[in-house]
């Protein structure tokens, strides 16, 4: 009897080894998924999808009035709508759009009252592009994610109209140099921006990734200015007022200002900087030692990013990586990098270089500048320091 | 005591005359918006955002098998995620990604199993592009949407791996000419592709604008060959055997094959050809007298749309409408016309022509070829009835 029982162990673990050790690959599924999903009837079709409950990423909702992008999670370079980023001062307006209306008036031959379905009536454009927060930057621990580090940012095919095919019908007065963008919110966000840039491409847009811009993002119209700091790009528009100077609101005086030489304080900064970021690998992610695809994206304001360079040793040399085209103007664009992680220690690090040579600065090249370590505006390399276990933390900022 | 009542009337129907007449337009909302956003706090942030309840596009659910794309509702050229048409053959499996391996078999020198986080590891790309079923296409009544005529077809951007970069790591054999891709879904959904093709431009997609790909296109991975019938595109793709001749599956066999002259069946027809399809104006919308955008989308697996064509005289003459830019190849491109609709009936019509010098055909042209009214790949010219109460309905087809 113990014989047997001895030959029958022998045998069944000499069965198992040979399933174990079998080398030659077939398609045998079942012996390894728990519930085989061609053996199920799947779910019918609906109105509106739904993702994957394995993969669903979420906004980083930590304050009432913002939330960020989790750019840790997404790949490509369009953002979904339901992933942009928030900002906003008094919440989120809800708007019947039947309700509302864009007032156009001030230094113009016509002023104008256009609801949403006379904004369509004109020729429309589309564009591809970000909007950015100018205060997008947070550092201070090692355990940040990238959308904590830098998640004020977001992409979306933006539709609507060219702010400029509005003007020319209305007719704009020779003294006029400034708007006055107001939105229909409880903070009546308003900012003034100089008319001439925002006639070359501002866009008053009610679309957003093919369907009708979210609340959040300022349903049911918006201005949209590619390269400008996002509040400049009013949300819940109901007003644009052509001006001579600029209103000087609370907005671009008390705040959306930075502190630069000598006690100065620089105003309507409006266009944004070319920054980057590495999204992986980053914090919380583990990797392993052999290939990797470093990945991020890098944007600027002020048109095209030429070239993303990328250091894999702390800064000792930098190499540059692939940007995944079509490269637009004003647009996020993804950068990737094949890494042969050797298992050591080190700092990964990334730097964005635009169209007008513009190079992304350090953090101390950007306080010398500003007397500040921080605030709007501030788009310093980051890097990623990764661990000999793999794990990859918030590299220190004042250290890059 | 009648005098007083007299100029009484007088004075109140003067009064409103005047305010009816009032030229001068200031800011004044209160008086126009019955509950004023800006007196109200907002919502909060949030970890998903929502649509606004004024505009929520669906798709239409009609069968359990499939959902088509609501064309009319979008703009620009991206299909939201949640709104790509559906097209499955035994539901939507739900897929433990961690459960869920690629087998890449057959004539290959070092067969594989992929995971998600395997796959993840290659360079990855990114690309634009529509995938259209080739059964995309109804007909037969008036009060068609464009949704439901053409909703079969939606645009994402894609990301993943090159299935080239995977197989040339892996040793093609040189006997290989073609491949067998197949789903984990419960009808196994399977195909064969000639394999040089899929070597130009596949991928191995796991991303579906800029999240993981949704369930309902095929979570975790699925096939992307852009241009080429929906069903080739493997969703909730298990398996790439590397063959030498097509292993004929009932897709490519007693399915999605097409009736051409003399009684033959044509077969792997797997480009799609160039199509377009105005949106706007369209059933079930009414326009007015004046300028109109008419709006529409066109799109050719064969490479870009150079040219659509856009007639509003039922065919008399036809002008060439405004592309979006940037024109991106097999994708859906926006195409745009303003036109000044004088009130009289008419009838509005749209025609592809792409860089091969394809012209998308009409109906009748269409069924001399095919001895078939309908089938696969059926890309006939449509368009629209305007009547003189601005009501739009779908133009009968075998008169266009």
């Amino acid at each position: 009897m113990a014989a047997v029982v001895f030959f029958l162990i022998l045998a069944v673990g000499f069965a198992v080894y040979q399933h174990t050790s079998n080398q030659v690959i077939e398609p045998d599924f079942d012996s390894k998924i728990v519930v085989d999903p061609s053996k199920v009837q799947g779910a019918p079709s609906s109105e509106v999808g739904y993702r994957s409950k394995f993969d669903s990423p979420k906004r980083i909702a930590t304050y009432e009035t913002a939330s960020r992008t989790p750019l840790e999670d997404l790949q490509g370079t369009i953002t979904p709508s339901d992933l942009h980023f928030e900002r906003h001062h008094a919440g989120i307006p809800e708007i019947d759009p039947s309700q509302h209306e864009l007032l156009i008036h001030g230094l113009v031959e016509k002023p104008i009252r256009l609801k949403l379905s006379d904004l369509k009536k004109y020729p429309s454009v589309s564009r591809i592009c970000f909007i950015e927060c100018s205060g997008n930057f947070r550092y201070g621990k090692r355990e940040m994610t990238p959308g904590e580090v830098c998640g004020l940012t977001s992409q979306s095919e933006w539709t609507g109209v060219l702010l400029s095919t509005v003007l020319r019908d209305l007719g704009v007065k020779p003294e006029a140099k400034w708007l006055l963008a107001e939105g229909a919110d409880g903070a009546l966000m308003a900012r003034s921006v100089p008319l001439q840039e925002a006639l070359t491409e501002a866009i008053i847009a009610y679309g957003q990734n093919g369907e009708a811009i979210r609340p959040q993002q300022g349903y049911p119209m918006r201005l949209v200015i590619p390269g400008f700091e996002g509040n400049t790009q009013i949300k819940w528009l109901r007003r644009i007022e052509v001006t001579d100077e600029p209103v000087m609101t609370r907005e671009e005086t008390s705040k959306y200002t930075e502190k630069v030489k000598d006690g100065n304080i620089r105003m309507f900064s409006l266009v944004m900087d070319a920054r980057s970021i590495i999204t992986y690998p980053a914090y919380p992610k583990k990797i392993e030692k052999g290939w990797q695809e470093l990945r991020g994206i890098a944007w600027s304001g002020r048109g095209k990013v030429t070239k993303v360079l990328v250091s894999v040793n702390n800064g000792k040399t930098w190499q540059e990586a692939h940007l995944q085209g079509p490269v637009l103007e004003k647009a996020h664009t993804a950068f990737k990098f094949m890494w042969n992680w050797d298992g050591k220690p080190t700092r990964v690090l990334s730097k964005a270089i635009d169209e007008t040579g513009y190079e992304q600065p350090t953090y101390n090249q950007l306080v010398e500048a500003r007397e500040s370590k921080g605030g709007y505006h501030f788009n310093p390399v980051v890097g990623w320091d990764v661990e000999k276990s793999g794990e990859v933390y918030l590299a220190d900022i004042k250290d890059i």
